[in-house]
């Protein structure tokens, strides 16, 4: 294959088309765990995957699990897993977490058609849930098969009512088997995931692929001001607690803390005087609070001066302020190894190596624990939008990111 | 009657519990114009202004209107008017209008019980609308008295679809018969209003009552920000154009420009980001703003100037920001001769006279452009809160407001 000839893009882009035809939803694409929309997406990847060359197997989670196998020697005993997710949000893009499992597609039908094995076997893994919609928990794809699966969600129910061992359990799979999908991790030789940004910084600098360094980790908080309701006419400013003016010194505080610090962002992505009136002085706002960083203490170093903020904002306006921690997740640094080879791969495609952290979750995090854990961003079109039908991606940047996939893979 | 002798407190505040009786809702206050509840008030008053020796009509927008005759003499063809409104809000509290309604009527059964007459004749005005929520409309009561009366609101309909001029018709009057009830100018002395202050400025200084210098004119904005909606974790803090900080600067511009300037007070009462979660930058923001000032011309530049800060705030953030008056009134500034007149009585009962604005509307507001107008506000307990069933009042600032009320009849 000579450079500048797009192999690999156009049947990404149109594989990605294909799948987005099973859907919950008539003119826009959910594709939700378990159901039967899901069901036909994992079916219609384990066909492909068989079509270029892999043994396949729908695990006991409804994970697509395709192997292409070793050439013989030393190493053909090790596994390299390969792999994002295929369930979507509601009115999602065509490309969050499929186009990781179609890059690895077309890398290993590229293997399969041209007679080549290397030395381990890779794991193409299509993640039957990362976008945790239907129970309220990400990732039960690849925890499943990282081995830290979390048992007591098996007894969560979805709005319908029906457990998470129901579902299971419906879909023909036995949910007391989940612990048994457990990869052991001197089996592995690493985890490779290429997913679409989801975010403006390559588009912004105009750069087709980024090397990941790390998977943020994240701390949410839900914040409530209580301060004194009155009169918006007969209450002179001195003598105010106003509620929705300590949250906007809240929201701008957190902007402020988190500006100019590389990889950390903070959002307030909730804000709401509930009941509010024109004529009436807020007597209570809610907000949420969600704080972001490549590393775990450059995030705790911002929230704690985010909360010494808000407590000074309490004391000096004379309102009570509740911070409540809802979820808190440790950042995933990649693999340094991995991070190197995709860069090496860049610079032999004449693209500049830009390293950048991921602000959101992925199923790289479940790996990152256990073995040599890569990430590879292909840019974002439409200003970096995702978990939308605007999100885009160019046929030329899906083939860029399959050739590095390819050549990573030769390398490793 | 002796100084230091609770006379008139007692019975004003006994009367308001009375008259909370008659309620639409069971254990709470609500009487909102030409309900059976708002009947059965305006027959009670009606009856309690005959004992006092007024006669008595309920006039063709239900206003209960008490005269109390003149003594023969050259003035005697005049009337000053005393009122305020007897319709409330839902969960209200007792006092609110009624306050001032009940002040005129102890001091007409104190002069009725002594034999006296004025040189003018006075009508206690119990008016029938001045809170708005039945027809999004105030002041019906006393804009129909002081020939002012928008006839274009006969044409709109409550929640239950029935227009203003239906229900007026409904309770037996004529809405064609409306501008019949409209006073002339040559005829009045005046008009005066006692009312709870209804914030918390005596309470905060330790007095009684205070002189109203001028009911503040006010305006009403709905503002709209629109920014770019985003990931929480994947658009760095440089890239964002988030709506939400946007509408926290604006708050907090308002809140900053209306501080330390006498009268003026600036209140954003609504404010929220709609549909929106915790890992999503706010791509939309709306609020209210709310201005007011003891004249026009310190809050128009106050106006003016949050316009400005708000086009900076736009044009730094790179987002939209649309600004739509919703409602604007003018300051009504009350007679000087009727302040001076209110502040020698207090001075005669040993209390401080302070000057206040009134930042709420009331019915003194129809009566500022026809006759010399004079409002006294009484302490509100509860740290100023009204529109509550928390609404306070002691029976010794109610008593001192009825004596000051009886000194400036005297003085008129």
């Amino acid at each position: 294959m000579s450079a500048g000839e797009l192999t690999f893009g156009p049947r990404i882009l149109e594989l990605a088309d294909r799948l987005a035809v099973h859907s919950e939803l008539t003119g826009a694409l959910a594709c939700t765990y378990l159901t039967p929309a899901h069901r036909a997406t994992a079916n219609e990847l384990a066909q492909w995957m068989r079509d270029a060359g892999m043994a396949v197997e729908i695990d006991g989670v409804a994970n697509v699990v395709g192997r292409y196998a070793a050439a013989a020697g030393p190493a053909a005993a090790r596994t390299l897993l390969v792999g994002s997710h295929y369930d979507t949000v509601v009115d999602a893009g065509k490309y969050d977490g499929r186009l990781g499992i179609l890059t690895g597609l077309v890398v290993i039908e590229h293997l399969n058609r041209t007679g080549r094995r290397l030395p381990f076997a890779i794991e193409l893994i299509a993640f039957s849930e990362e976008e945790g919609l239907r129970y309220s928990a990400s990732y039960i794809g690849s925890t499943a098969v990282a081995g830290s699966f979390d048992r007591s969600l098996l007894a969560r129910r979805d709005e319908a009512g029906v457990s998470l061992a129901e579902a299971i359990a419906k879909s023909g799979f036995d949910p007391d088997a989940i612990s048994s999908l457990a990869r052991r991790r001197e089996d592995l030789a690493g985890y490779l995931e290429v997913h679409i940004e989801q975010g403006p910084v390559l588009l912004q600098e105009g750069l087709p692929l980024g090397v990941v360094t790390a998977i943020a980790g994240g701390c949410r908080f839900v914040v409530t001001v209580t301060g004194e309701a009155g009169h918006a006419g007969t209450v002179p400013m001195g003598l105010r607690h106003d509620a929705a003016a300590a949250a906007a010194e809240i929201v701008l505080a957190v902007e402020r803390r988190c500006t100019g610090v590389a990889t950390l962002v903070g959002t307030v992505g909730k804000l709401q005087v509930p009941g509010g009136a024109t004529n009436v002085i807020p007597g209570r706002c809610e907000l949420s609070l969600d704080i972001r960083a490549a590393d775990d203490a450059t995030r705790d170093a911002a929230v704690a001066d985010a909360r010494a903020e808000i407590v000074a904002i309490a004391q000096r306006r004379g309102v009570t302020i509740d911070v409540r921690e809802t979820q808190r997740t440790g950042a995933v640094a990649c693999s340094p190894r991995v991070q190197a080879l995709f860069a090496q791969a860049l610079g032999r495609l004449g693209v500049k190596p830009r390293f950048l952290p991921s602000g959101a979750g992925h199923d790289a995090v479940s790996f990152g624990p256990i073995t040599e854990t890569g990430m590879l961003f292909v840019r974002c079109g439409n200003g970096g939008v995702s978990h939308s039908p605007r999100e885009s991606i160019t046929a030329e940047d899906a083939d860029l990111g399959a050739r590095v996939l390819l050549d990573v893979l030769e390398a490793y």
